[in-house]
């Protein structure tokens, strides 16, 4: 059984990975002279579903790869997370999204002075909805992350091919980012947005502009209750 | 052994999720101000596939994750499954559909007054042929749902390694619509087609025209024609 | 054990299928008014892949899935397969292949007389060089041919997950495509080059030109040589 | 026990294979009237991944398919590889991508002569930066390779299901490519970069350039330090 303090430092690790291959995808798609430069829709959604899938190949055995506080809390919710874990899980989480912020502005080191677009310095960092409407957004996050809650439930609770979960977990993102996240940039996970915000905050980005902090509640509120949804809705279903 | 009742209620989720995320796709590249506006027929035909994967591992333990009433029909005409849950199935996953078809309204809320072009919200709920001609129609729907049917029958024959057909299906979906979506947009399966034709129909969409009813039979008719063919041909090869 | 005939039957359909998935993407990529219009090489080499993927699923139990004249006598060659099945089996799979590529014909019915090129017709149903140099198109196959044969013989000796093999086989024809598919069109099949090749001599296909049957022996003899090359250097490094 | 001599060949064959096919792609995306020219990010990352796939396949159960002397230093740095063995690995290694960058030359050997950019036809062959940069360049170098090393160890060290083991690898450098690709094009891996350098400065490639020799040192040396220091990385968290 690995210790509270093991299982802090794996969701610190894994979802430092996930945010730096996952806002790394952006960076390359987004920022001049990128050789990803102009990489599409699919590029971005396949890369951040395959971000989840290594940081479950990095923290699963460890902590369970939740890299998420919306499932978190859900998972706690229904009795599957001890509570006196949960405040450990989000700092760690929150902290390794930051840390990996960090990693993509270093490892695009060069790119930063070369755009000028402020707006997407802030959208390789974290979400803003593609039409401002607090209500639609809200309801476009919690949609999403009720769906990756319910269904990473059920990829967990299939016990034909145990190894095949992070694979479908993976995958399941993928799907979440192609079909739900046109509105809003699908943030689903308030570590995923609030990290890497402050990041974009505190970091001598050249040519960046403001931080949008009024939407920055948007992706933490609307995910996390559409987790503890999914997640009761699978308990009634299937529980 | 799931009652019935709770094999309906697998059906009606997994179709409402598969439609959400199916039809979601489509909303995503389709819609003006989208994220996803422009991602072509990689992503679209990716993320069905995708969708039915997911929908497997929600509802396969349970009722087998059909899905589809074409299916539901051939399956019960080989012997698969039993007759009398043939109309709850099917009530389950139409049902099912237009539910999942009003998320994807819900959940691109903001989009629908941006875009002026009816047709192009008809086609994120339903098909419709790239060229008006009923006899090809029928065929292109028939061939590709006789592809689908004799070959789930072959993946769910394999035994090598059981965990490993949900993902069989779901590619076998992405190709189906990959190589024989082109003139009529793959409904191949009733149950997609008539329960979002039914929510566009319904459902007070911003700008929206009407719902094209003449069509609406081709995709039924011909996807439970090619299914039953499929399973039946299925069973003389390898039965 | 499944008879010769049930061997030669599966050949048949399944070489049939992977034509029609593999034709059909082909078609749905370069038809006009077709809904995968200019869907690129990323779309038509993923669904060759999965084409092949899903003739492995239908066949594979029965007789190997080989669907290929070029791998069935490298594989006679190295005492694999019985060359008294090798007759069949070649047969088997030009039929196949034929009969896959009249049922993209017929999936595409009301889309052949809307275009006017008809050298992008024959390419939806064999290859052409992208620049016609019979010493350089038969490297380039026989390489591509010899990659085929030697890498699936790995994945099929490898032991480790036997259900995985068919993902593993698909996805290095999804590579060869991508990697090696530019200067041919990567028939590295001879059934799948000749069969339809020869559909599109016979079939009444609106505004067809020639069959450009001076190509033919190329993607015929180099995936031969290739693939009994590629079987020796496999028996010699890792038999 | 396989001996070191036909560990080394593997290691060969192996890393020959993931040239051909990684450096391959490249060239079908930018070599002129190649079928595949044009292909983006998208493909390019795909089939790099899913060379080192089929390299895995190839070599994985002979000598570990490691492809890459980053890796190899590192392994034998926390001793999971003999150092008596990393000599002969390094060089298998270095030859086999010299080898595979010949072939490449060979499969597209008609279309040097049509293109007239020697700085593409050198990026077919070997990584060049997007701004050239050396402290940015050696950072992102080693910011992949850490992830690259650290990863492949999480995935190696996740005994679910070992089969699963080589997709989970073959998607890890997928997902590499696509997100922190963007500055330098991602050799991670001194073999990947060298050996084909090498074979651009003395194949007879028409119209070529000179062969950048200054840049050659970075894709060498960021990724030896990033992998040890992913390899420590890994044990001290869990080790």
């Amino acid at each position: 059984m690995p210790t509270p303090m093991s299982q802090y430092l794996s969701e610190f690790v894994a979802t430092g990975i996930l945010i730096l291959l996952g806002n790394g995808v952006v960076a390359g798609a987004l920022l001049n002279r990128s050789k990803a430069q102009g990489a599409g829709w699919g590029v971005i959604t396949a890369a951040w579903g395959l971000a989840v899938l290594i940081g479950i190949f990095i923290a699963g055995p460890t902590s369970g790869a939740i890299m998420n506080p919306a499932l978190t809390l859900a998972l706690a919710a229904i009795g599957k997370l001890s509570w006196s874990l949960v405040p450990g899980f989000v700092a760690a989480q929150l902290a390794g999204a930051f840390a990996g912020a960090v990693l993509v502005w270093l490892s695009y080191l060069a790119h930063w002075r070369l755009s000028d677009d402020p707006a997407a310095k802030l959208a390789i960092f974290c979400t803003a909805p593609a039409v401002r409407d607090t209500r639609a957004n809200l309801l476009t996050e919690a949609i999403g992350t009720f769906v990756l809650t319910f269904a990473a439930l059920a990829i967990g609770a299939n016990s034909l091919a145990p190894g095949l979960g992070p694979f479908g977990v993976g995958l399941l993102v993928v799907v979440i980012g192609m079909s739900l996240g046109g509105p809003t940039g699908y943030a689903i996970n308030p570590a995923r947005d609030l990290g890497p915000r402050l990041a974009h905050a505190l970091l001598p980005i050249a040519g960046k502009g403001g931080s949008d902090w009024g939407y920055a509640w948007v992706p933490v509120v609307a995910p996390v209750v559409g987790a503890v949804a999914g997640a009761f809705a699978f308990q009634a279903v299937y529980g």
